[in-house]
């Protein structure tokens, strides 16, 4: 892989879609060829982010394509990462980007890949962050980072953006499942989508109130309908205050998405080393803990020594 | 806490509830307390601990109910550990042990505890293995371990389990999302539930194909309905099957639970090792990167050294 890289580089640069996906494949695969691909692409950090997250089932995947479209008309090209392990669009990656790429077909400026969640999951987090890196070389203008809101993991993985929009529905119980899941403290952007749905208007008020004080400035809720197109300019007019942040260069965004990066990676490459030695190490350990020579703590800090 | 963690580990010990609970709230909380009651008490490997894991909606907590009364009736002792976010049960952890623990109210001999998903994702499942080690302690003689199953981070806490089984239901999508998820990996029982549904039968024979041959012996695939009670004493029989190799005390399943919760435990140790040095070092690290004067990897493999 040694060899080849550069060449790989080389395309990936010019925008080669061939070569994009040769290049996310061995992200996906093989640490040590991805790190030095990496080293020669030297992303330029061009892209701007967007992590669109919440519960399953409120329609991010339409979101997305709405988004993609709005992007689209303003001619920047947008690539996507779908990391959402409940989406029809991720859960079936067989068939789930060729129905998507279905809209988008034939546009050329247009990169969907969705990635299977597997191993740990960190190694998800990982391959996310160094997929990010491989389109913003490409020459991506926007990322569309989509992943399921639950569980801390899945929300960490939105650290890597510039700009975080949370996605809910009215009917989602009583909230008590978004503030559970953190959601709160994450959102840039706050979507309630399916607008014309029973409660929307409530959901809106709801969150307001719960969203105010959350952050120095309150972030915006907007109601939308994806399906329909509703609020979707107010929406784009949400994103477009961070987008012209980053534009300007501020360097208080441009850190936080690379610290979540850093971080994210650290983390998978932490991951990677105790799998590593875990299998046969972590089989004879638990053998001295089940003849009570060891305790599992013990036997834990060793393992992680 | 070192000074009362005699007192403690002994009142546990006794079954007391409160000093159970106590003790949980320190593990979630502190990790020196935690290590120094848990070498206290030495959890002796008694209790059978059944995973119950699957996608959201599947209702692995109305199952999870009616196991409770099964084992109830045979006079065992019940711990519940809930660690599914998107249950609401978990979801709502300010109401949910509430109305859950309605059905048991005034029942001393089940202790129900759910767990929010918070802090690393390795997090929770350090939390879990050493809720375990204490209701264990506590004298429970089963301990269920309600999960849900997206995303290999959950998928992974249940390898602590003797027993896991998967809960699934008709018209989950052609199944992709199972296989991908990794659900097809870990059962020790399918269960198909809401067994009155349209296509509870041939989601059974999907299974019973896709199961063949997954593990040296076919694991079961059976038809329930947690909320009639159809079905449930077959379930019930398969698990027994795995009890008894526990109760014989079979090696191999206690090494995997043993092994399952040394790796959990080690996973935590390293993020909250990361997450300890990382917010300031991560900053320093991203400046260098915003900077050129490092990549994200380069920084990352920094930070996790």
């Amino acid at each position: 892989m040694q060899l080849q890289s550069p060449q790989l580089a080389k395309e990936i640069r010019r925008g080669d879609r061939r070569a994009l996906s040769k290049g996310i494949t061995l992200v996906e695969n093989e640490r040590e060829g991805a790190s030095n691909l990496l080293r020669m692409l030297k992303p330029s950090g061009h892209a701007f982010i967007v992590g669109v997250t919440g519960p399953p089932g409120t329609g991010k995947s339409t979101l997305v394509d709405r988004l993609i479209e709005l992007y689209r008309k303003k001619g920047l090209r947008v690539g996507v990462i779908a990391v959402d392990p409940t989406s029809p669009i991720t859960g079936g990656a067989l068939l789930g980007d060729r129905i998507r790429m279905g809209s988008h077909a034939g546009d050329r400026s247009v990169y969907i890949r969705s990635m299977a969640s597997r191993g740990w999951s960190g190694g998800l987090s990982r391959a996310t962050s160094q997929v990010i890196q491989l389109m913003d070389a490409a020459g991506f203008d926007i990322i569309l980072l989509e992943t399921v809101g639950i569980g801390q993991s899945d929300i960490e993985v939105v650290g890597v953006s510039h700009a975080v929009l949370v996605v809910l529905m009215p009917g989602l119980g009583d909230d008590v499942q978004v503030s559970k899941a953190g959601l709160m403290e994450i959102g840039d952007v706050y979507v309630v989508n399916k607008a014309d749905m029973e409660g929307s208007d409530s959901m809106v008020v709801t969150l307001l109130s719960a969203v105010r004080g959350m952050k120095s400035r309150s972030p915006p809720v907007i109601k939308v309908s994806a399906l329909t197109g509703e609020g979707l300019e107010k929406l784009e007019g949400a994103i477009e205050v961070v987008r012209t942040r980053f534009d300007q260069g501020d360097l208080d965004l441009k850190l936080r998405s690379v610290k979540g990066m850093i971080i994210e990676t650290a983390r998978w490459t932490l991951m990677e080393r105790l799998s590593k030695v875990s299998q046969e190490e972590a089989e004879r350990l638990a053998r001295l803990v089940v003849r009570g020579k060891l305790s599992i703590d013990e036997a834990a800090a060793r393992l992680a020594r």
